[in-house]
């Protein structure tokens, strides 16, 4: 099955990402429906043209009208919306879901949801330093990746329609990873890239710096500004692969410095031309 | 002593921050000269009109002619420049620098230099990832700090010409530290976070995952590109204060992984929050 015109998303909770989510498909000519906390963000997103209707109730008819569900809750909130409401799902009917880590919750939703609604996971790699419907902005994802992330319980035609929600959301490449492979990608590129924002803004009383401070410091230190419900419960549904990452990392870091220590230039300069030689891979997209 | 118009510089050490100096200067209606190993970079230098005239030689005429002559040269060139020809300076005049690290170089100028010439050391904290005087761009200097970095012995008169070339020059901002403060500052703001986007890069082997990188990760890794021979100097030139600085570092993320390893949220959730709080201030300028 391709994503076609006459189909019908629900989103269930209307924040940045949710948000954007109806902004792009409905500009697409979809029919987007929400549900969410609070009644100021669906008049919000009527208002902007980005839903056709919304409730914060789970309206057992917004849910039965789906042909397919987007998922953009906390983790345990979306596991026990699940558990609780999944029987009003239209028989068919597709559900996924926008969450930064996949093996703590793809397997356990899918073992308890339905045999006639189909959980394919994903993971838009899209975001921005702020939150909330109203900040939604759709290009953000125009430099992005869209991530979908099957199981073995998967079919072809969950997987192909995953990805083609990817493409009309308008990211700019969609790929498929393992949840295995997801994890340990985002371990490593994202969440020990925020320990360690977080950790050097916090080594440091630093105040007084603030003045003298150039773009290095800066760069490094701009995602210490971190939503710490979310990434919280994020590191710790991802704990493997991100201790195994930290420990790699810091096992790196000790080397240099030990290097340091004992005035070793080579291989002190040997460390900075392989990050020379590797960083530039990374220049290009 | 104020900089007036009638002043002449010499730039020894033609790259990125000695042409950048020379351009801002001549474009300010003063004589530069230059001093520089390559012949093709004073010709540049010349047709761009960012200096009057230079020599691949210690000319000294041209050395005997400047009121004020900045070092653009590596630390230990820099050294051996200052032991081998400052008799040629003209009596009274200043000698300034750009080096990255203070305390490791200023006293030991000082120590060695004619009475009747005055170093006060300078620090531009401005650069680009490219070098060369083709690359030379006085525009990186107006975002950035120019921190001035006396000792005793320098005077009262030395202290202002230096502040006034860093206004000169278009500095956003133009501030005094001592040797000690400076390298301490450096170590934490510059040198610090090197190292960690060095070993960030260094710690997985991470080609296959350039395709899935966002901006965390190439922002935390911008700077792993790194002259290798200069930044080896630099660092082990500020050996103590950087191994202090790697340290706290290392102790702040270990506590973050352990928070994480016994799932103590409470600790995890207090760090980001402390860490969102501190970054607040590195937003303003």
């Amino acid at each position: 099955m391709k994503l076609i015109r006459n189909r019908t998303f629900l989103i269930v909770g209307l924040g940045l990402i949710g948000g954007s989510y109806a902004k792009a498909l409905h500009r697409n000519g979809f029919r987007v429906t929400a549900i969410t906390k609070e009644q100021a963000d669906i008049d919000y997103a009527v208002e902007m043209g980005y839903i056709d209707e919304g409730s914060t109730e789970v309206d057992p008819r917004l849910v039965g009208e789906a042909d397919i569900t987007v998922f953009a809750l906390y983790p345990h909130i979306f596991k026990e919306w699940i558990r609780d409401y999944q029987q009003y799902f239209k028989s068919g009917s597709y559900i996924t879901d926008v969450t930064g880590v996949k093996s703590a919750v793809v397997y356990e939703i899918q073992d308890m949801l339905r045999d006639d609604v189909e959980f394919i996971a994903a993971h838009p790699m899209a975001g921005k330093e702020c939150s909330g419907v109203q900040n939604s902005d759709d290009s953000i994802f125009r430099d992005a990746n869209y991530i979908v992330v099957p199981t073995k319980k998967n079919t072809a035609e969950a997987i192909e329609m995953c990805e083609s929600l990817g493409s009309v959301l308008g990211f700019w490449r969609v790929g498929v990873l393992s949840p295995e492979e997801h994890d340990e990608m985002i371990g490593f590129l994202s969440q020990l890239t925020h320990c360690i924002a977080i950790s050097l803004m916090n080594c440091n009383r630093n105040d007084d710096l603030s003045k003298y401070t150039g773009d290095s410091f800066r760069d490094l230190t701009r995602i210490a500004k971190i939503n710490d419900e979310l990434w919280s419960e994020l590191f710790l549904l991802n704990k493997k692969p991100l201790l195994r990452e930290m420990q790699a990392f810091e096992e790196e870091l000790k080397s240099l410095r030990e290097a340091i220590e004992s005035e070793d230039t080579d291989t002190i300069r040997a460390k900075m031309r392989l990050s020379t030689e590797r960083r530039k891979i990374f220049d290009k997209k």
